[in-house]
């Protein structure tokens, strides 16, 4: 595949809670499926605590590789909540008070009963020249600055946030996937498998083994951005598995 | 908490299916949860895809920065799988037939009459100087060279490895932890939570919001090697809560 025509993105996980288990993670899943349909693939994440020097370290290192650097987590009223001045602090941009953000917080809390404060004022800050990104659920926004995108952990925050990005990220064309499963052991298929990933390099191939009831299956995982491609070298590998004595199926991904 | 008496371990997670979303990886919190129990921090994870240099740098970096690498993934006899042979690059060491390595898979091989071939012999492959972690499930072994753990993806597979690690793996006193649940919204308890995190420098205060069906609910955990000090801030978010009209319940962690 030629690399000119990959746009690739890194997603920024932040959170102690993530990295002492008790939370368990489902965005970067969800991200990863949205950004493929976008035709954006996920090509690093980083999970990093609630230490300023950490996150700016990563957001760094990943802006600067990557096409886009999504982030996830840090963005509340709490102390803990760090990311906004992180951000700010990576780009070496001021923090400010957004105008807008700060309006679409007081409107939220004038209906809402919700008394401000200068901790839930906080989640105004976003780092200068920041664009905003909506939140139709509880109103803090999420921002964009330059190619990083700062959006909330909670899940279904996260989920409406990530909606509204579908307008502002710019895939190339999606990679498209075929998965074929079989009753195969790896071990079997391992060297004709390799031969056809030499025969057919620009396609990615994954063997993935696991273990069900009925016993051990691989599912092998074929992605390319051209479908014919993609087709060709299905069937070589359905034909390899029919080789070796094996039963192969197409599954869906 | 005097830095000098936390041992802190990165976990890198190799492999496409994860980021391309295929596969949930369901590692990160068990490992998260087993180094906790054994005193070891858990303090960066990367996912990095199945390409040799993306996986040399990640190695590099994370065995640099903390007291243990562990890896899952990618240690399988496809082509796809190439952890091995990384690591040993990032080490400097050669990668070499392991003895004891290729015997327990002949052993293997010889009780389930799997034949023996050249893609499956990849799996007896180490950095030279490795120490064997035992894989009681399928035989193929994890390895340990210097602080490198290198482990396999399949969560069955990594959770029988990671418990012979128990005994290799060195940690500091145990971080404990208090989980507190309210009903007050968290912007309510943010300056008083900040100011105790001030009060407590030491103890690591967290706060969690999430959207249940009885409404909104806000965890704060409190995590510190000291149980006596983790009480007494206890006590101090429990009376902020309540001082604030909010309802707080201590919850298992």
């Amino acid at each position: 595949m030629a690399d000119s025509k990959i746009v690739t993105a890194a997603l920024l996980i932040i959170g102690n809670e993530i990295l002492s288990g008790r939370t368990k993670d489902a965005n970067l899943p969800f991200i990863a499926g949205g950004l493929g349909e976008m035709g954006i693939r996920l090509s690093e994440v980083r999970v990093v605590p609630d230490v300023a020097e950490e996150i700016i370290t990563a957001v760094n290192a990943l802006r600067e590789k990557y096409d886009y650097l999504l982030t996830t987590g840090g963005i509340g009223p709490t102390h803990d909540d760090i990311t906004a001045e992180c951000v700010a602090a990576a780009l070496g941009r001021k923090l400010i008070q957004n105008p807008e953000a700060r309006r679409r917080l007081e409107d939220r809390w004038a209906e809402t009963g919700i008394e401000m404060n200068e901790a839930r004022l906080r989640m105004a800050n976003t780092p200068e020249g920041a664009t905003l990104i909506d939140n139709p659920v509880s109103a803090a926004p999420g921002f964009q600055v330059e190619n990083v995108f700062v959006m909330a952990g909670v899940p279904k925050i996260m989920q409406a946030m990530f909606g509204s990005l579908r307008e502002r990220l710019v895939g190339g064309p999606p990679l498209l996937s075929r998965s074929i499963v079989c009753n195969l052991p790896e071990g079997r298929i391992a060297a004709g498998l390799g031969a056809l990933q030499q025969k057919y390099p620009g396609v990615d191939i994954g063997s993935y083994p696991s273990y069900a009831q009925s016993g051990f299956r691989v599912a092998v995982v074929l992605r390319h951005t051209d479908s014919d491609v993609l087709e060709v070298a299905m069937r070589d590998v359905m034909a390899l598995i029919a080789e070796l004595g094996g039963e192969a199926e197409q599954q869906p991904v």
